[in-house]
């Protein structure tokens, strides 16, 4: 855990500046503020150092990838801010939403200029001897990350009224909601990297792969996870949000269970918590979700290991395994 | 005014079917209904004749310009469906605002569908064998604009706490809320088209100042048009706007009647637009906004005067007259 904490800490300056100076020019100072509000406030920044040793690990220069990995994490935040506003969540990395600091118009504004600045980032990335193409290349990764977040999240809103949702529809909501971003953040540094079509194509399913783990251990930690880290434990039942743990508990139960899962996630309270947690156990769900979760980093790190051995590499094996066993 | 609306109706049906194609493989249902409400409710397509316009008056193919067009419309829209959101809207181009058809969550997300949209749309001109530079030229005007558009709506909130908003301040903030977009417009074409640089300056100045002008007309519309537009006469005045025309009167007013305006403007209800126009008219705010947006139109005909003369730059010169015409 320490060697994950210095990888993802170890040019996270260097696109903290990039992302500062994308952002000085702001004005008025309401805009300025709003928007480099959960900026200041941190952040793993996993996403950039995804794009900058996916750059590395195909032979790339790490200056060339700094704008891009900054790109990753303005377009990250900015999924952050709007995200915040539709779930209407209070607080975000220990502070309160955008939203709640400065109202919801201004936050709707702060989310666009970041998704903006973001383009502009890459953008830049032309003026720094990065052939045209390679950069038209990544903004093609970029923007298509970027819709498939909009219709990852239309998806699981829509999911909220269904009880029939299957894993396929599962999978291809989490790859859109969340998957999509880190796959884009691998890609994007490769093409930058100057990657061969061949390990563009695995740095893809890498991202693709850890991007799918990543989500369902997001859920995982919302059932298992202890409160300090922000969240309530068993919110996302209370929600009546379509896990991989749901989906899967609704698949296998026998009709009785099934139907009462159903009415437990339709209470929208608190006190159905542990008898849903018992439906989920008695099937297995959990343990299910954790072995899709496993099977997917696997995946991930057998993509990595068709690339040649460097440092980059090792890093990234290390955040594939860092996806499946963080707990925050 | 014949002649304009078949100006802008020209290509209005090719872009249409630029954006229809964008938007075609959009998911869930409600991301895709919601995210084409407002293109399907129509509009005037006055930034993506502006577009192709641009590109023809310099010489350029017409189905070249027709994404970078589709690109323009959708930036619109979306800048649209934000800020009736903001504003709390009810209704746009006769229909109800997205926002209340489909609730503000979905109405954030079919508004950020579309800024991305509009990026895919312009990097697949790319695939049109249009010189990856100056993809990337065109691509840096709208993000910029994109820009701009943030700045410029932030502004117009920030300005609505304060009554000593300067006219370069309001000059300053109808560039960035209306005139970035419009400038956009006609620059990407410009670009797209193969401007020399000097040619794509003056299609820039004319861009920036009917921009200007558009919005000077827009807020005078407010004061002086009917009601059958949509908008009740005054509205501006009613939320404490600065516009051209209350900026120039707290201006000139002598003290009395400075303080009377403030007074007025700060009551938020619609008994006191017949004073406050009183007042406005006793300084001649309403001619002064007139001649200013009629001087922005004058330069933007003396910018486009140096170009080659082409039926593509006698079309400009008319919308040139138009946005000052224009009462709805």
């Amino acid at each position: 855990m320490a060697d994950v904490i210095e990888i993802l800490k170890k040019y996270s300056e260097d696109v903290d500046k990039e992302i500062e100076e994308a952002l000085s020019t702001l004005e008025p100072s309401s805009l300025f503020e709003s928007s480099g509000h959960l900026i200041k406030a941190g952040g793993k920044k996993f996403r950039p150092a995804l794009t900058v040793l996916s750059c590395q690990a195909v032979g790339g220069e790490t200056d060339k990838a700094l704008k891009t990995a900054a790109a990753l994490e303005l377009i990250h935040t900015f999924s952050l801010i709007h995200d915040d506003i539709m779930d209407n969540d209070d607080t975000r990395r220990g502070m309160p939403a955008v939203h709640k600091k400065w109202g919801e118009p201004l936050a709707i504004l702060a989310g666009d200029t970041l998704f903006a600045k973001a383009y502009e980032t890459i953008i830049k990335t032309a003026d720094e001897n990065i052939a045209y193409e390679r950069v038209i290349d990544a903004l093609r990764v970029l923007v298509d990350s970027c819709i498939k977040i909009c219709e990852g999240q239309a998806l699981d809103m829509a999911f909220e009224d269904s009880f029939e949702v299957t894993k396929d529809e599962y999978m291809n909501m989490i790859y859109k909601k969340t998957g999509a971003l880190i796959t884009g953040a691998t890609t994007a540094g490769a093409i930058i990297g100057g990657a061969t079509s061949f390990q563009k194509q695995q740095l893809d399913l890498y991202g693709r792969k850890i991007g799918l783990a990543f989500q369902i251990q997001d859920d995982y930690i919302d059932l298992t996870g202890d409160e300090s880290i922000g969240k309530p434990v068993g919110s996302d039942l209370v929600e009546g949000k379509k896990t991989l743990m749901v989906v899967y508990a609704l698949e296998k139960a026998n009709e009785e269970d099934h139907d009462r899962l159903i009415e437990l996630l339709s209470a929208g309270n608190e006190s159905i918590i542990p008898e849903a947690m018992d439906i989920l156990n008695k099937y297995g769900a959990i343990n299910y979700a954790r072995s899709v979760a496993y099977d997917c980093v696997i995946e991930a790190k057998e993509a990595l290991m068709t690339l040649p051995n460097t440092e980059a590499r090792d890093s990234l094996m290390k955040l594939a395994d860092f996806v499946f066993t963080r707990n925050a």
